[in-house]
């Protein structure tokens, strides 16, 4: 593994939980088996966490939320329909509309946040899905509950809604909507999660999505059987009993936002609070890239916006307190130097 | 782990290698960081080992060769589009081809052999695939090299022919074909191969397809980056390297089914010899559900091949001496008992 500190991809960097890598190891020895019902034993398990009152039925996984964003691609974007991206966000939502030969509906943020107001306006009856992520990424904002439903309440039934929750283990906003009652209010919608982020397990290529009836059953359709190898299974579902990985997970990433803006302050940097594994700086003294270049040959990588549509922006993801210091020493040097 | 004798998955019992253990335990270590170059240090590796002459271009990566299948199926499936499907054979390009409303245009194997002639009289101006399994699950039968040179020449070059590769390795027969030929000579072709069988790695779900870049370039398009976390890149890489691991496992099988021709015919059952890492049992003397019943009362789990749509016959994958002694005894015990 490199020596450059890795804060461009917003992965974990307290590591995978030990509890996930000791489950994961063993079950290496069984590689040669295929899976059987772990599908179906991770669901349950992630039903017992997220909502009881879930099923089967509302569950699809997918190799990252990623593979579950592309399965609502493909069963909903048929040639000669819209989707809706608020933009900037994660660029997944354009590539695939465009993949599936739809047409992107980009919908300008405002003050950093998804517009709404706009969103709904953006629909028309072509519009077959409209993209949320939430927090969003990479501006770091949420959309509060009581936004989300009054939305919900204003888009047409048969529009689906696909809300990516990547990022959603690290919001300290009690504002921030609970998805599940609104699949309980019967809203045509998908919520896509990963095991990539606060579980730590990115590498393993495992998501999931999550929604009404109605809007997950087609999706499912299109899935093969055994889609989760049993290494998969075993490190997801002891990573999901890990409390003190996932606590210290979190406690690490809102130490390390709290570090962020105090010393970018003392910096002269501008920077957005963010309810995310990542914050922008924005008014940079240099273009973007290259000011990434710069930290990059301090050994610290971090990311420009311009793949995000938001030219003039770098993110930072949070790491370890060690990490995070890396970065700002660097920033440091740099503004320094020029 | 079950105690039951598992011969109904065509896994391989000798395990998964255990460099590619030892590889894997060690990649755990690093789960918590998304895939980087991962995908292309596997095709490297994959073009090393096939042809020298096949670029990255020419491949598309998979969760299993399932995930590879149901990519082209995507791809090349279109409403009112035919596949034709040689039965009986592997029930995946069946259920892609209803799952995409392709017309699923089925050829009766001929003396359980693909009936290429028939195949290619089947052909029609909707014909947008060809799926054929070889050696051809369930019967083990392989297409030679000559054979296949002459059924290709004769298919329209807008047909993409799919060559289902799962078991070549367990092939004895010099006569198979060397399938990069065929894509060298431009057919529009391509070839299926899975890490599930020989390698051992049955619950990684990886694997890959290689074909011309006309037949293969529109299926690369709908793949998501970072498809291969880096635990499965580590497993594939040292189980393609592991030589050794390769060689047992092949004279395991090709033992194995000497074992079985022995055993079965003193037993007065009449079985199909195969190229494969199975063997059916045909001329049951009572229905094969039951049979398959009965033998699992034993401790030994085969199949029956319904599903196959190959009623009256059973299916039983080649395990280890010891494996395989078990079923001959179970096998020997329920007729015995009849």
């Amino acid at each position: 593994m490199s020596e450059l500190v890795r804060l461009n991809a917003n992965e974990n960097m307290l590591g995978p939980s030990p509890l996930a890598v000791a489950a994961m190891q063993k079950a290496t020895l069984e590689a040669n088996l295929y899976p059987t019902d772990q599908d179906q034993l991770l669901i349950e398990r992630l039903i017992a966490r997220i909502d009881p009152h879930l099923t089967a039925d509302n569950f699809v996984l997918g190799h990252g939320s990623g593979d579950v964003l592309r399965a609502i691609a493909q069963t909903y974007i048929l040639p000669g329909t819209e989707a809706i991206v608020p933009i900037p966000t994660f660029a997944a939502y354009k590539r695939l509309t465009l993949l599936h030969r739809g047409q992107l509906v980009p919908v300008p943020l405002k003050a950093y946040q998804v517009d709404l107001t706009a969103v709904l306006a953006a629909i028309t009856p072509n519009t077959a899905l409209i993209f949320i992520c939430n927090p969003n990424n990479p501006t770091g904002q949420i959309i509060t509950h009581e936004a989300m439903a009054a939305f919900l309440s204003q888009v047409p039934e048969r529009v689906v809604v696909v809300v990516d929750e990547a990022y959603l283990d690290f919001v300290d906003d009690p504002a921030f909507p609970r998805m599940t009652e609104f699949i309980a209010a019967g809203y045509n919608l998908i919520v896509a999660r990963t095991f990539s982020k606060v579980y730590g397990l990115a590498s393993l290529r495992l998501g999931y999505g999550f929604g009404s009836m109605g809007a997950i059953t087609p999706v499912q359709n299109g899935r093969n059987k055994f889609e989760i190898g049993r290494i998969a299974y075993a490190g997801a579902s002891a990573a999901l009993n890990d409390e003190e990985h996932v606590v210290n997970t979190i406690e690490m990433v809102q130490a390390g936002r709290e570090y962020f803006y105090e010393e970018l302050s003392k910096l002269g940097l501008s920077y957005l609070p963010s309810q995310g594994i990542f914050l922008i700086i924005k008014d940079l003294p240099m273009p973007a890239p290259q000011l990434v270049e710069a930290v990059l040959a301090k050994g610290v990588i971090i990311r420009h916006m311009d793949i995000f549509d938001m030219p003039g922006y770098i993110r930072i993801s949070i790491g370890r307190p060690e990490d995070n210091a890396k970065a700002i020493k660097a920033l440091a040097q740099v503004l320094q130097e020029m």
